[in-house]
């Protein structure tokens, strides 16, 4: 048995350091429209800028053309570099899907990271032509804060035994979280639009959403579904769907993931548990239309320990071979080019 | 000679479409440190968020240990993107500059992009703890502003004969284009000490900054000079230097890289030729200590029409390779290891 462990980190090694080749990689942006600011002194005349653009960063393997290529889309407070390089140095998703032939899309967020955001309103309450109250509600969540929603242990300070987010590195996940500006977006917030957008473009793709952005997948399938073989939800609420709109999401095959400890961590402001009440739930109503949607409770399913930030866990790259697992068995099977 | 031309352009797309093989790539941050936030109604009770952190990404290509590492750091109102696929869909300086087996690091500003920025005063305005005019000055360049400060015409929508930009794509370049945060930073800017810690680090890096940041690698100098082994500054003014900062900057082979038009806008803010004549002088003050600098005056040179976006423009590959050339012979002849 420990022999066994010991090849399959070696093999595991191995691949991290092998060289990467890849098709070709770029970035682009979807969506964007002009907005006219007004004339202030200082920033001179009236004029446009442009806004609720999506920034996109693509790799493309060699073999990509083989699978269906996956867009990931961040959470809360967070950006694109959730995906890559873990805090404790490990690779991340984004090339370890690379590494597995998948061409990889990173989406930030509208109004976030390179995304930029519209500063209308913060220029109008400087310039004495809007109320302080008006300002945007600029999260920016403290350690603290993230400690309890990204459930790292029982109270701040304190990981769970079998904690698989490596704590150790904290700090650096903690230079990740960025102020979340979406409280200055429209509704409907446009990166609905780009990520349904974004699959079109692609011929083809599957949409990968966490926390904030875990039902984005599901908002762009009900704006346009027609780019989108696949919908993977990880550790957010559902929200009630009308008839129409479960029967609209159970024509996409959908994974919904969730970790451990969901209501172990004390005096937290999120509600996990509702929260997976509420995705199982939407689960058994895609499944009652003759939906292809599975929920995978990696608890439920002998794996422990599992934060919020479950793509950073010690263990990310098992569960990232659960998600390829799944593509290939719910969305690829299902290919017809 | 048209035959001569198809073939250089033949070869040039055979370049973009080779795979590109690296050895790794990932992400990570230079610097950051806690800042108590107080409690606010709505977001919960007092805590630390991180500041003052740099988001940098990196590409090491197979060969790279053979070149001195490159550093690039974007200008006003923009990300890392700046180096990434151009407006008009070509490859970028950063990829470029990784298939002429050099690693590239790509740093976006602190309080930029995924760098994030310090939220602070705007939630204290909100909070009515501080006051409107408090509030940072969010800088959001109009497509207007970024046309004169660019210099991509005699006046907006006219482009110049020559221009080189693909002004067909400039569409793409305004989505680039994102809220600068730089006024809610503190003094001296983090991203200098940040820039120096990162080619310490990297155990010797070359420098390169853009317009806004085009004057940082020589900050970065000046704070700590051990790491940095060229310093390359693009299109900036030069501010005035003491002796002993000119004796400390004359220790680093130095480049000054300028476009055309500098004084051929109509009604533009910027000072083009004033910056010129700025870094022209600090050339020969460099030259004067002993120094290895040089002035690229672009038009001087034959090379007609480049904009302040240059990285971008039609022969930005061209621009790249003289930059790659004047590494090859004034930094890394020097080369000790």
């Amino acid at each position: 048995m420990k022999i066994l462990l010991w090849t399959l980190t070696l093999t595991s090694l191995a691949v991290a350091q092998k060289p990467l080749t890849l098709a070709s990689q770029g970035s682009f942006f979807v969506g964007g429209e002009y907005k006219t600011m007004p004339a202030a002194p200082g920033r001179g005349a009236a004029g446009e800028i442009t806004v609720n653009q999506m920034y996109v960063q693509y790799q493309i393997p060699v073999n990509g053309a083989q699978h269906v290529p996956v867009v990931m889309a961040h959470g809360c407070c967070l950006s694109s570099k959730t995906w890559e390089t873990t805090p404790d140095g490990r690779m991340g998703w984004s090339e370890y899907f690379v590494r597995k032939d998948r061409s990889v899309y990173l989406a930030d967020q509208v109004s976030r990271a390179r995304s930029g955001f519209d500063p209308s309103t913060i220029n109008a309450v400087k310039a004495g032509t809007a109320k302080p109250s008006e300002l945007p509600n600029v999260l920016a969540a403290t350690h603290q804060t993230a400690w309890s929603i990204f459930r790292f242990g029982p109270k701040f300070g304190e990981p769970f035994p079998d904690e698989q987010f490596p704590v150790e590195a904290l700090d650096e996940l903690y230079k990740q979280m960025i102020p979340d500006l979406n409280s200055t977006l429209p509704n409907p917030n446009p990166t609905w639009k780009n990520m349904a957008a974004l699959a079109v473009k692609l011929n083809g793709a599957i949409l990968m959403g966490h926390s904030e952005s875990g039902f984005f997948p599901e908002q762009a399938a009900l704006i346009d579904p027609s780019g989108i073989r696949g919908n993977i939800s990880i550790e957010m609420p559902c929200p009630a769907m009308t008839d129409a709109q479960i029967s609209a999401l159970a024509k996409i095959p959908t994974l919904i993931m969730f970790g451990d400890h969901l209501g172990d961590v004390q005096g937290g402001i999120a509600t996990w548990p509702a929260s997976f009440d509420s995705c199982q739930k939407l689960v058994m109503q895609l499944k009652a239309a003759g939906g292809d949607a599975e929920m995978m409770s990696l608890p439920k399913m002998g794996i422990k320990g599992n934060s919020h930030m479950l793509m950073q866990d010690r263990n990310s790259d098992q569960l990232a071979d659960l998600i390829l697992g799944w593509i290939d068995g719910h969305v690829e099977k299902k290919k017809t080019r």
